[in-house]
């Protein structure tokens, strides 16, 4: 008989975003009249840039036609929008990146849970705790992990916690380690990582001869001015750095799909002859045997971000996120709760007051104020006793969520 | 060091269509004024129908207010378009799927691609000679084979020859096989598997357990009747098959990006532990990890070839492909060539006059005649003395092509 693939079965169900749906429906059907506000979920609410919505259409109606219609592109991109990506996001910053080291995909997620299918399944993974989640599922799904152990931490794989002691900057692992997953700003905990910080992570990479998986998806949201922007504005990361980039959050093309991979070509690994083999080679062979490019559409959208007013509107959106996560964030403060992120990143990171487990918090402000947010155990076993809110909420219910926080949460 | 996937290695580089473009590139370099046509490449010609058209102008529209802004969908798809799919191309065929049966995608390559990785790599794989290289690729990547031969062919695969002398129809196999690709109407030869022979191979996988992946992209091209247009009409196909469709060839979508993939929850392979696990179940819980949703707009787009003028446009551009098919096909017979396909599909799948070698075809096609196709070899050693031009060029270059064949050509 046809067999499984045994590995998917260490993994347990993905409950958290279930188990929240479940919890919020109970409690609207005891309180039908509850007036609920969620800041759970990392989606965007704002509506797309005038600028994308422009070029859409003018690529809707090219396909309109004979004469201008669009089949296949690239695999690996158009070059009007990988051009404008290294000319802005990267020459503009004084990185050479080469047309053939970017890959556009259909985003992110996509790009971090395949980018492992290129890596011998023999490599010790090294995440961080809390961790978006798709960095290690697709490990475990590749049979790079052993099994759930009791703690919530999978048999051979190197976490890396981050909490409040460390100020959220994972230390470097005490065993040698081959694939390291950053992230940064950091999806939960929305805090980032120095330059001196991240040369660190670059400097043991080329010691041990690890590859960085650098998710930068979202990069866009940092302000201040010690944070790199990209993992290659280090000296040394071209040599031993993937960098993922999405237009998900920065423009709000969470249901428009699209993003990219950096893969440098001097970023090599070992054949099992000796041999180094670049990881862009084989990346390339991936990308063109299993995708088959980007809408034309989408990727005449995500081009439009780079004209001047593209970047002017994007701009507004995201400075807009990013007060609401002041006011989450002065309004915790204000209210007694500790509160990390939401300066370069559009999370909050709470720390739970009393250290009261994360899924107990959950259920008092759902109760309370009938406020919708995450708990951090969900991302890992050192996210207990954290709880994570959003600022992609508009403005008016960010303002009437702090406000009960402050004046009704009985803390 | 971090290693490598070293499977990759065993892959030749992807040589057919880069040969062929240096081999057009040196002929244009010394004979400029060559007016070449090219009938080589499976990329569609005509543009969008204007029902797809339209709704993706409203939908691009609906990302532009807050009020119907859309972010991240079901990564399953949208219920408008799985709905729509299940009645149209299944209920009224009298084949019952559940709406989660149904994985809306960003087309069939990628799902043929990656389905793969549901399944243990201990199984044996089945391809037909010639084949789509997806099939093949992506089980060598996964570690599913062992080196390339010097018969062309990947040790430790079961290759099920397909030519004339079986009239494409492949025979089972004599050792019994776990995973079966088949693609129907094929790609590259246009042929098809008539109802009692797909039935013998559904049969065959009730027998030994075995799963039938099962390629339809070009399943809207089908016009005889006793060609199943989805391997469901076959009596207990459901619990033994995963079907692949797309809005590619059906609908233009091949810069667009659309698919999909059915799998019936009956459909179950073997763990280690000896227990029975759907498949269905472990693809979920892939394309929830590994991808976010095809984008809103396409998805749009492509419900809207469901209504009845969407239904009344993609007919007319098929009818149009099916004529070019039928003039090519009618043109090779009245120029002596023996020609297969090009009745339930858009390719022509032609014997080389003589026994030529294809590539050999190839040089003089396009020297003699200024016609560009596809050899027959670069889909596997059995394409050798074969050749395929395909229907999707527009009916003036291939009535041009086919009155250069009939006159000019020097067989």
């Amino acid at each position: 008989m046809a067999t499984i693939n045994d590995n998917y079965l260490k993994l347990p169900g993905s409950y958290l975003f279930a188990e929240i749906a479940r919890r919020v429906a109970a409690f609207k059907e005891a309180h039908p009249e509850a007036d609920i506000i969620r800041l759970g979920i990392g989606d965007v609410t704002q509506p797309l840039p005038p600028a994308c919505i422009e070029a859409m259409h003018k690529a809707v109606d090219e396909l309109a036609s004979a004469d201008t219609f669009r089949g296949y592109g690239p695999e690996q991109g158009y070059s009007f929008l990988t051009d404008a990506i290294i000319e802005h996001n990267y020459k503009a910053r004084g990185i050479e990146i080469a047309s053939d080291e970017i890959f556009i995909s259909d985003g992110s997620k996509s790009d971090c849970g395949n980018i492992q299918e290129i890596f011998g399944t023999d490599n010790k993974v090294a995440i961080t705790d809390p961790v978006y989640p798709v960095y290690l599922d697709t490990n475990v799904m590749a049979g790079r992990t052993g099994t759930l152990q009791e703690d919530g931490h999978f048999a051979g794989v190197t976490y890396l916690p981050c909490d409040a002691s460390n100020n959220f900057a994972p230390e470097l692992p005490a065993e040698r380690v081959d694939m390291i997953y950053l992230c940064c700003p950091n999806n939960p905990t929305g805090t980032t990582l120095s330059r001196a910080e991240l040369k660190k992570w670059v400097d043991y990479a080329r010691e041990n001869q690890s590859v960085i998986l650098f998710d930068a998806a979202y990069a866009a949201y940092i302000t201040e001015e010690d944070v790199p922007r990209s993992i290659y504005e280090i000296e040394g990361a071209k040599d031993v750095a993937i960098e993922f980039r999405s237009f998900s959050k920065t423009a709000g093309f969470t249901g428009t799909r699209c993003g990219y991979t950096i893969i440098p070509k001097t970023v090599k690994g070992r054949a099992a002859d000796g041999s180094l083999v670049e990881f862009n080679k084989l990346w390339n062979r991936r990308h063109t045997t299993k995708f088959n490019g980007t809408a034309y559409i989408v990727q005449r959208g995500a081009t439009a971000i780079y004209t001047e007013e593209g970047q002017k509107q994007v701009k507004e959106t995201i400075a807009y996120y990013m007060e609401n996560a002041r006011i989450i964030r002065d309004g915790l403060q204000a209210a007694g709760i500790e509160a990390y992120g939401g300066i370069n990143a559009p999370y909050i990171w709470l720390k739970t007051p009393n250290n009261m487990p994360s899924w107990d918090f959950f259920d008092k402000l759902l109760t309370e104020v009938n406020i919708v947010g995450t708990p951090g155990a969900g991302f890992g076993p050192c996210g207990e006793g954290y709880f994570r809110l959003t600022a992609f909420g508009d403005r008016e219910n960010t303002l009437r969520a702090v406000e009960r926080i402050k004046n009704k949460l009985h803390i």
